[in-house]
């Protein structure tokens, strides 16, 4: 299965996972998956609902996206029923451009997260297309990932560093943005609001 | 003309500008490229072969890709004439996505640039695709773009700032990009050597 095809590349790729529990709950969540010469393989943070579901159900799909609000929502908010459709029981995004489901082995423990080698067991792309580089979606991005980690940081001087980057990659999405990707900011911030410093970049 | 689906949505996308002289000689170069409420518009810098070409022929060619290499080589680059095709004899990149053919109108000259309006004349798609968001692909694009600017920067300290980021950007090329990222990256080094930096982690 050639997953290039679906959109999988060598390196570290940012999809949204989906994952169910055992009882069949839906989740959806941004993960770094890192290919590399043929092999798959996903870290989880433990206390994570997508460690925790693959743990029950042993499976996760690989949704690619283009869309900024949907990589935040899934980021940052509990994605409502409507966005998945199902396959074989299994939930995946709607709005995915494709996805990949995977069977999940356990490989190790680490300290503050769980190692999985993933096996492809069947991929469909929904929409291919032809997308210039958006600096502002990529700013998205990385606001994004910065805001799922800020939390966890404890040291004040790396928080202020974090909070002076988002405020460049907000400036970014202003200049650079078309809507989707202003109205994922906006969405960021109503979402964090402990990121004082974009309210003042996007209300200001 | 739709020119989404060639790949230019709202907002400023980072395309390659291919350009032809009045004697016939291509050049390509990258450039931000503004998509606002219908309307196309690109700010050209003084100096630059993309304007002087402009100036001569008064035609533009936006070509999509989302290939790092030959957006590093077109940036740094004089790419050869086997990079070219020619559409009824003005200059497009083989290796596009998509590139769209503009007539260029002169709006205003600026301090350090002149503005032109942009209309369609032709737009061909030569591949379409799915691909995940890669971290390390977004890295070489700022990279690039930063290197661009750093030769006309005269402040120190903004210089420095400039070389702490692309150090930043370096090491998510290392860590999430693939192997056209990590070439892409080398290339950029190559051309770029007033960016000891690049070198000190790429060597490391």
């Amino acid at each position: 299965m050639d997953l290039k095809e679906a959109g999988l590349c060598e390196g570290i790729s940012e999809v949204i996972a989906t994952t169910r529990s055992a009882s069949g709950v839906p989740n959806a969540a941004p993960i770094g998956f890192l290919t590399r010469e043929g092999n798959y393989l996903v870290k989880l943070y433990k206390g994570s609902q997508t460690l925790n579901n693959i743990i029950e159900t042993k499976k996760l799909a690989a949704n690619v996206t283009d869309d900024a609000v949907l990589f935040v929502k899934a980021a940052f908010d509990t994605l409502s029923a409507n966005f998945y459709s199902l396959f074989q029981g299994f939930p995946v995004l709607k709005e995915a451009n494709s996805w990949i489901l995977f069977k999940c082995d356990f490989i190790e423990e680490r300290v503050e997260s769980f190692l999985f080698q993933l096996t492809p067991i069947t991929a469909e792309v929904n929409k291919k297309g032809v997308r210039a580089i958006n600096r502002g979606f990529n700013a998205v991005i990385e606001a994004a990932i910065l805001a799922t980690r800020y939390g966890i940081v404890k040291d004040e001087r790396e928080k202020e560093e974090m909070q002076k980057m988002v405020e460049g990659y907000a400036e970014i999405v202003e200049k650079c943005g078309g809507r989707k990707e202003k109205e994922a900011m906006r969405v960021l911030h109503e979402k964090t609001t402990r990121f004082h410093v974009i309210s003042t970049i996007i209300e200001g």
